[in-house]
């Protein structure tokens, strides 16, 4: 049972305990993940309901953001759409194809222009919050973010943000 | 960039690349968990809110159940009740708890007499669905699974099973 392994034997067999998830041969990874979005794309991206070999790793110490997670996906190619589609819930994730375990194509997600979908409106008033009609914001500013609801006219700010399944 | 790392490379520095989730120094590893019910447990258990280090596996090849998932949360000591409120949406869950990379403490899911919360109701007329009231089943039997509903009074099986996230 793998978690009987001592932190020696572990050594000796020279596995590095500091690598949290292993490499893939042929993929997507996605890296530095706001922590807080992580499991909320695992959904957006439908990568739960996947058949494929996952890992998830959250709260990993990062350079950059001091914590941030990572997602890979064995044997998917995921587009760039899909990442621009999660970059208004994490704005700076990088997603890297790999193809025997090379990166061949990587690329750093950006706000696409209108939004459609994930992201519920705040407004309770709104018709896509009374009917079951699809939430469609334009990003009228980026940074810090201002998302402008096309049906109430209303804007949102990242902190109003919360993450509907249109799915379900 | 760690996905960088060619095949050669990583055999060079040692690192099994069939390992997939590295090992945890101290915490809780949940095993043999239903590849459909993974990520459904870390909102039931809210691992997706948690500040440590979280690995998550899914699909990953297993001796007894063909494909498994793993959840490994780093510094976090679950309870046996946490391990027995999710054996309704995963039966043959095992909880490690992990003290310096030894495994202290060994315990496989056993369904408990009543789930309360976690699981809705399948009757759209029961008043857990209609009220804001948190669903109660007595297991009736637990191969093949029958939740007696204690307010509508229906049996439902697992394929009847939907999660309710009672914390949202």
């Amino acid at each position: 049972m793998r978690a009987k392994i001592t932190k020696a034997a572990a050594k000796k067999n020279g596995i590095k305990t500091k690598r949290t998830i292993s490499l893939i041969s042929d993929g997507t990874v996605l890296d530095h993940i706001d922590p807080e979005a992580v499991f909320k794309i695992v959904r957006i991206l439908r990568i739960d309901e996947c058949d494929d070999q996952v890992t998830v790793g959250n709260n990993l110490k990062s350079k950059y953001y001091g914590r941030k997670g990572i997602i890979k996906v064995e044997g998917v190619f995921l587009t760039e759409d899909d990442i621009n589609k999660v970059s208004v819930i994490s704005p700076h994730v990088t997603m890297n194809i790999i193809k025997n375990y090379e990166v061949v194509k990587k690329f750093k997600s950006e706000l696409p222009p209108t939004i459609e979908g994930i992201i519920a409106c705040n407004n309770p008033n709104c018709v896509t919050n009374v009917e079951h009609i699809r939430t469609r914001f334009k990003v009228a500013k980026s940074e810090p973010l201002a998302l402008f609801c096309t049906y109430c006219e209303r804007t949102m700010h990242r902190e109003d943000i919360e993450v509907r399944l249109i799915r379900k």
